[in-house]
């Protein structure tokens, strides 16, 4: 029962840190880009399947958290690996995917995951990836590190590959020969057989661990409903595993807007699912900047940074967004001005009184 | 009921992993300069309110906190605003203020202060400062971070005078025209008129948090009375919101004593109230440094560091100080003796063990 | 009862925030040395007794774990001292040794150690080490920061001989001339009678800790047996006060093999207490390295890197294991491919799903 005693997240984890000595990239009279065209990168590829990375190589920005775009052919598997500088967190856009992960209590679990379904491994843990079925899959790959990739992927045949053979012998309790047929290299994509439709037990037999690795978001009622659009939502609070990361999948129709607001306690990594959005970025000290996002393509805004999301399509447009906090945590401008009485409100802007009447007695999140 | 759950940090919070990879301002063969002279300053000022600030840019040492004293005119306020980078701890010296602050879950809180109270915002909570009543008013803000300052404070103005009207219009709900009035930069102190005596309600009405931000530390019985002085001391056990913060003021006599001693889990941050001090600091390897600290100066000792303060003067003075820490721990040298037998103090000083019987047998905290 | 609320770090402390920026020392195509001959340096030496350490100047990779190899002749103490920057964790390899530690809520504790004991005292806590009996005494000392050294220690004669006399006497309610023969430099290595046999009550009288800093390791049962070797194994569940460290003791017969495995949470600091051992490390991306410690040689293995450990001489051999978090975790590679069905191996490894049948059901983690 070990995982259960994991405190939640609340300060941003390593976000925190980074705050605190200011980060040079974003400590310069203008704004930087929060933008990468990641679809459009070209990444790791292997026949049909690839990987595609977004860390502070490509954007310079995203201090605090990484993502990668993984598409998998049919019979195609990530290898078994771990990351020793960052948890992963993942979402299901297309096809089937098979997870299969090791705790340190030896706990296993294998689950099988659809578009809208996420999974949480916490930081060093061991698994591996499959496509499920005849249909490629791809899932996007979140990562509480934005340094994650250099040196930070250990894969297993790179490892075994590494080791002399009399080493893995004794390790095994087996002959060297046993080892002198396994690939030399590190694997990455391995290709074989469809793996069955029930997943088999592993060679120790069944061992769950406490708490499970797999939550299905969009199978949920939506957090929340608003005129303009639906939020799913999903911390620490649902999904106690996930100690360290929040999901959100917003759906908004044409021209919904989500407000203008901040999160106090966590850096925002931004996926756009379908349509075309611009987003806004406010840093303090008359800091301002626009950009577009198209599907494909993501976004960083730094802890505590104001911020807002808007469907520029003619079309209802989702869009990912991953913290790097197990709790939620936003205020929202709507909210705030709604939280002082309009006299405050007159002197801050100069203003009478009765011009904030007119604005809403409550939060907005969403509108249009 | 969120914020209850959060952890009262113990480990010095920022300034933890500030001393793992150590800091060149103190690694040198010469301790740097730990006092400023906040009050003196220039600070930033309009007709006759003011900021004056002391971080890493004035105090170089002083990486793990900041502080600004700031002072306000009748009918002045310090406009809505946020921290990205820390949370805000004050003190208030001279006139009344009222604060207004939101938290993420919606809820908003009002409060009241005379000198002697103080307040504690959690970092990135929205917040707004007011002068009370028809005379100036002065406290001083004190900044986990002592690196707060630099893109880390977020100003409403200046956020809504960057945001195009069409945006605005969208976020409220209002036409584009409602914007167009509203100041293009940022505010910063905004003049009104002066604040009801009894705070008006929110837009939204009432909807109190479930930790006040408020404790009233100097109409508080002392925490303890010494021979030569008296202390009032407030950290997260007595104040819960106050989880990464701890504050002290100390009331001492002509040529009272602060002993030697120094803080295991936190830095502290020190401003004159009244008063000349000596604060001695000692930093390991044969490193000591004396400095005077007058009426409105600041002192800044690294965590872990030795030091002492001693009522120069011929009144009674009072210095107000604030750790990174929300949990308060000393050990003072007197202690530390008395918890060892005399034989040990023998060997370690190459003296007869009687000369420690003559030692206090408990702990001195303050004297004179 | 203050301690006792401190939660266990399970995220390896210090070493979290290190890999988030990666540390050059680990990011090149080479991976660096691993191992520092420690008992072989120089160190610190007064007559015959002595300090010798490896921190991030002897061994630039040891970022989160430094240690100190102490030898004192009878009748020598380690004066009393603090750190400002590490807790420190200790393994008592010869003789006797007796502490006397403070702690902030004033509590001290005397404790006696033989071979296989060790204690913790959490950063910052004032305390004295003396060799008891009329023999050397040996042990090993451990700090969860690799810096800990430069600057980090505190020395109360350090501190006295700075200050100055007349601010002594008012702290200790004594005459000026009662300081006037303490020594005026750093002692460091006192030397005084041979301590008593049953320890003197403090000064203050008794007042116990609520946490004992002292834990009976190899007086214990072992962890566990294996065929090969046994292991002795304590983190904070076993020893409440360790909060930020855990230790472990392999003995391990000829030609045995702790097998590949990896800490999620930790980075590991070895000792070679005797014999002969080969200690490989794999660094992710084609990156590996073996090296041979013999006896008193220190190894490094960072945060989530691969490792084994096999004893190379044709003598039962022992190592000693440091961890920097109050957790202990582990993932074997045996442990891992057990977690996994024969199809997802076959697939990874390209061969036949039999193949892996043969392979341990269970975790191996220790063998021959």
């Amino acid at each position: 029962m070990f995982s259960q005693s994991l405190p939640i997240s609340s300060e941003g984890g390593h976000s925190s840190f980074q705050n605190n000595i200011p980060d040079p990239v974003t400590s310069g009279n203008e704004l930087p880009t929060f933008k990468f065209e990641l679809e459009k990168s070209e990444g790791r590829v292997l026949e049909g399947s690839y990987g595609k990375e977004a860390t502070v190589e490509q954007l310079p920005i995203s201090k605090g958290i990484a993502g990668v775009s993984m598409r998998m052919e049919p019979g195609v598997m990530r290898e078994l690996h771990w990351h020793a500088t960052a948890a992963e967190w993942a979402f299901v856009t297309e096809g089937r995917v098979r997870t299969t992960v090791i705790d340190p209590q030896g706990c296993c679990e294998t689950n099988d995951f659809e578009p809208g379904d996420i999974w949480y491994f916490p930081r060093g843990h061991g698994h591996v990836i499959e496509t499920l079925g005849d249909q490629p899959c791809h899932f996007i790959l979140v990562f509480d590190n934005g340094y994650f990739s250099e040196f930070g992927t250990f894969s297993i045949s790179d490892w075994i590959g590494l080791a002399p053979p009399r080493l893995l012998a004794k390790n095994f309790g087996l002959p060297p020969e046993a080892f002198e047929h396994l690939p030399k290299g590190e694997v990455y994509f391995a290709k074989g057989k469809i793996p069955p439709a029930i997943a088999a037990p592993p060679l120790q037999g069944w061992k769950r661990p406490p708490l499970t690795h797999k939550y299905s978001l969009l199978s949920q009622k939506p957090y929340e409903v608003f005129t303009g659009g639906l939020e799913w939502r999903v911390d620490g609070s649902q999904f106690p595993i996930s100690t360290t990361m929040t999901g959100v999948v917003l759906e908004m129709e044409p021209r919904a807007l989500r407000e203008l607001h901040w999160h106090p306690n966590a850096a925002e990594w931004q996926y756009i699912l379908s349509g075309q959005f611009n987003v806004t970025l406010f840093g303090s000290k008359g800091r301002w900047r626009e950009e577009t996002l198209n599907q494909g393509d993501v976004g960083y805004i730094p802890q505590g940074f104001g911020h807002s999301i808007e469907n520029l399509g003619d079309q209802t447009a989702r869009i990912l967004i991953v913290f790097n906090s197990g709790h939620y945590q936003t205020i929202d401008l709507s909210q705030w001005i709604a939280g002082n009485p309009t006299g405050i409100l007159a002197t801050n802007f100069a203003q009478e009184p009765s011009v904030f009447e007119k604005f809403p007695h409550k939060d907005v999140f969403l509108t249009k």
